[in-house]
């Protein structure tokens, strides 16, 4: 399993600041949509240049014009970059197109997307996709109960990422579980009072 | 009924040179998805400061995170900001509960949403729900024959916009149909020879 970490809703100084601290500690750096949006995809660059040693995923987020905008988050420094699940086929098929074209990788997103849809969207065998619990609900996510269960419904889907406010606890069970490839963690991480400390917590649960 | 023209995948500098030559011209400016995500919310400034006569539209495509992706668009100028019907009702709730709270308003974007999907999210009155036919899809739209049938499915939602390739033939078959407030023109204003030719050409079919 490998380890994402989030970093979302900060300055892009902080973002920068902690992305060099992270550099090597965790597999996989998410710049998240908050910075995409305030800072827009020229700031992929300033991540890519402090990320030496780890994976730079960009959560972009895609719904439409999935060419135009993997093409440029690719072009940027990204290595991963997020489709949402709930796009058209075709346009789902564009992002796959660039990804596969440019040797890189495409993640789907698969928050609020229904069992039905994604049927129609098991197309992609490299994509990885992401089970997601939206932060702005307000029920409860049991992260290895909920990846059980997809499991069983979808088991042509190899590649297989979560998120949702994963603790270090869901880390462990996910990591004994050993169905999920990539766990994503935000905050736990990110707004930690010593996020390399939580990172080399998470990362030691993660890989064990 | 209004136009909103929107400006797509060219550089910030093409951008604010056409919403310059377009402000007063259309009753709505919109920001598109490509100019968000290549410049940031940042860049919703420099448009705004050349739109004194025109309302701004930010195509933020919110999905997650409704309530601070909504905040961030409204304080760098947008008069309009745009959320995915496929987002949970509450990321739905928090961005309706922002733009209420600003006395700005909130489209929702209904691009691949089901109808048992619209019944969940039609909850917000003062909203702008968008009928929109992704750019990425290869199937044809019939513009006026999707809104009649939408009227009908959904009598309850009263404030429409359509978007996808709209020409301005179904421009003027819309304004003769007197259901839809808002149509949206892309490419065939803001990529036309002339975009001021165009931009008066649709403003005449859309307030005849």
């Amino acid at each position: 399993m490998k380890l994402q970490t989030a970093i979302d809703r900060v300055s892009l100084e902080d973002a920068i600041a902690l992305a060099k601290q992270l550099d090597g500690k965790t597999d996989i750096l998410e710049m998240g949509t908050s910075l995409v949006k305030d800072y827009g995809n020229l700031a992929i660059e300033k991540l890519r240049e402090v990320l030496p040693q780890t994976s730079l995923l960009v959560d972009s987020k895609t719904i439409d014009e999935g060419a135009y905008e993997f093409s440029q988050a690719f072009r940027y420094g990204g290595d991963i970059v997020t489709a949402m699940g709930a796009a058209s086929v075709d346009t789902l098929q564009a992002c796959y197109d660039v990804a596969q074209k440019e040797n890189k990788t495409m993640m789907i997103d698969l928050l609020e997307v229904s069992d039905e849809k994604i049927e129609q969207i098991k197309l992609f065998p490299d994509a990885i996709y992401a089970l997601h619990h939206s932060v702005d609900r307000k029920d409860h996510f049991d992260a290895a109960a909920s990846v059980e269960s997809f499991r069983q419904k979808h088991p042509e889907i190899k590649r297989l990422a979560i998120a949702g406010g994963i603790d270090l606890r869901q880390a462990q069970l996910l990591a004994e579980q050993g169905i999920i490839e990539v766990v994503i963690v935000g905050s736990k991480i990110a707004k930690a009072e010593n996020p390399l400390q939580a990172v080399n917590e998470f990362m030691g649960a993660v890989h064990k």
